[in-house]
């Protein structure tokens, strides 16, 4: 995984992957106590950043793998930004998602042109499935962020940070990522090693599904206890990646943690400061920046905004917060 | 009015104004029936399109003048973007608001460094204390819509908006302009009637306060009966502007009207499906894209998302749309 490879994903994307802006508010600046710039992700296609890795991983495949389809897990934003992608470049679609998961998630992945195969948490092992999709219709796995295309694709998101930050005058800051598997953490940490070597990346999780931080204390790879029970949702993963995690290791200083509340403090002010709509879980880097200030250095923190999927009555509970 | 003094305005405003993004989604374009892009100016500072046409205008002022200083009334959008324009340029400001103004509008306009004089809606005539700043303190002021180099800087969106659409290949466009006293609207239409000659303007007004298009269809400036009773209250205002208006009868199609439930619709589905917060006002072009299609031509629709300063407990009713 190296920058060569966001490079070539970078020129792969180009004109489909929306270039997000990066946004401040002199109100934020003040409650974080430094300069603080917002890479807005939640803009990207399917809104979440997860449309690049899909985008890059399916248009690495060459057109023999590519015309016999892809197939992906997931309940949320990688589904989306992987059958966005497929449908864009003309790949069958197959995505395995959990029949209890929310109504509107099953919806707006069909509705992207995707095949959507439903099973049953309960009783039904969702690896074994996913084997039969690939052997029987000779499918390639899009996996959610454990594959180097993937990350290189998440990261081509660190290489507009580089060039949007430095052309705002920033050579030193702090750049805080939602992390979950860690593909976009990882993505824009070797993209940044190069792109902007005065640029530290650091991961940001929610309080109680701290595997990375954990993993980057003891040296190997740590697993969460549970898997649900945090609003932000969208980052609750077993553990880093086999592939991601000697790149966190290598690249990222330590790891924040924020509570749930502090999340939903993060996306009401997103709203009210920034006018964007950010979920918890994409939101968490950005509490970090607010009400962690302590735990960082320097005069100028940049945030992923990674997702921007918000259930629409959790959003309405956060700007009660206001 | 004319192309070159928006072509000025955005050399005046480089490096300065963000260039916002123009989005869309295949859920609004199917709603829509056709090609949908949203230029969203909610991302633009202080939250609005207010700060290109400030800024604009106090970086016209020769040295002298700016030197005294700049005064606006406003209990809204244009008083944030005055304010934040004249403190980057180091120019005081005087801002004059109803003491019975939201006190976070207050808060916001003084926050961002303007001298916030107050005054009482029932005993006391604004415009007599406009003119007591001017000639006492020898203020300049800087109004709303209807100074040719407010209407050049709000143009310079509509310079942006040819650029980004034609870039996605599109040549024929209807553009629907939020509209209030028309400073947006007639700026738009004056750059796209040299940018980019196939697309064509029409303002969009909340039903019950349609002036501009009761003043289009009668040829002459129709005042409302009252200014308040609407949730799109940012683009409420008496009549179309005396400058304003020409260009808009010039330029421009016919007006739309949208209902405050259209509205609030709007808001929702913007947040839905652009991630964007947008205030009713801010989100009737794209209610009228949405929803009076039968009304509009041709298979691409552009509307500005003008503004997001909505009150959370708005943008919460909104999401209980959904």
């Amino acid at each position: 995984m190296t920058p060569d490879l966001i490079a070539a994903a970078r020129a792969r994307l180009a004109g489909h992957a929306r270039v997000t802006p990066l946004l401040s508010s002199p109100f934020l600046d003040e409650i974080a106590g430094r300069r603080l710039l917002v890479k807005a992700e939640c803009l990207q296609h399917t809104g979440s950043f997860k449309y690049r890795g899909a985008r890059s991983a399916i248009s690495a495949l060459d057109p023999d793998t590519r015309s016999r389809g892809i197939c992906a897990a997931s309940s949320g934003n990688h589904a989306q930004g992987v059958a966005l992608a497929a449908r864009e470049m003309g790949v069958k679609a197959v995505i395995l998602m959990p029949a209890d998961a929310p109504r509107i998630k099953l919806e707006n992945t069909r509705a992207l042109g995707a095949e959507v195969v439903t099973y049953d948490r309960a009783t039904q092992d969702r690896d074994a499935l996913m084997l039969e999709l690939e052997a029987e219709r000779g499918m390639t796995l899009v996996r959610p962020y454990d594959d180097p295309q993937v990350i290189a694709g998440q990261g081509t998101c660190g290489l507009e940070i580089a060039e949007q930050a430095q052309a705002m005058g920033i050579d030193r800051a702090e750049v805080l990522v939602c992390c979950g598997g860690g593909g976009l953490t990882s993505g824009i940490a070797v993209a940044l090693s190069q792109a902007a070597p005065g640029y530290r990346v650091r991961p940001v999780e929610p309080a109680g599904f701290d595997d990375t931080r954990r993993s980057q204390l003891s040296g190997q790879r740590e697993a969460n206890d549970r898997l649900s029970g945090s609003l932000c949702d969208a980052i609750l993963t077993p553990s880093p990646g086999k592939i991601t995690f000697p790149l966190i290791q290598a690249h990222c200083g330590p790891g924040l943690v924020v509570t749930d509340d502090e999340a939903m403090q993060a996306v009401a002010l997103a709203a009210l400061r920034l006018k964007l709509v950010v979920e918890p879980g994409g939101a968490a880097a950005l509490a970090a920046a607010l009400f962690h200030g302590g735990e960082l250095e320097g005069d100028a923190v940049i945030v992923t905004a990674s997702g921007g999927n918000c259930d629409p009555q959790l959003l309405a509970q956060a700007m009660g917060l206001l």
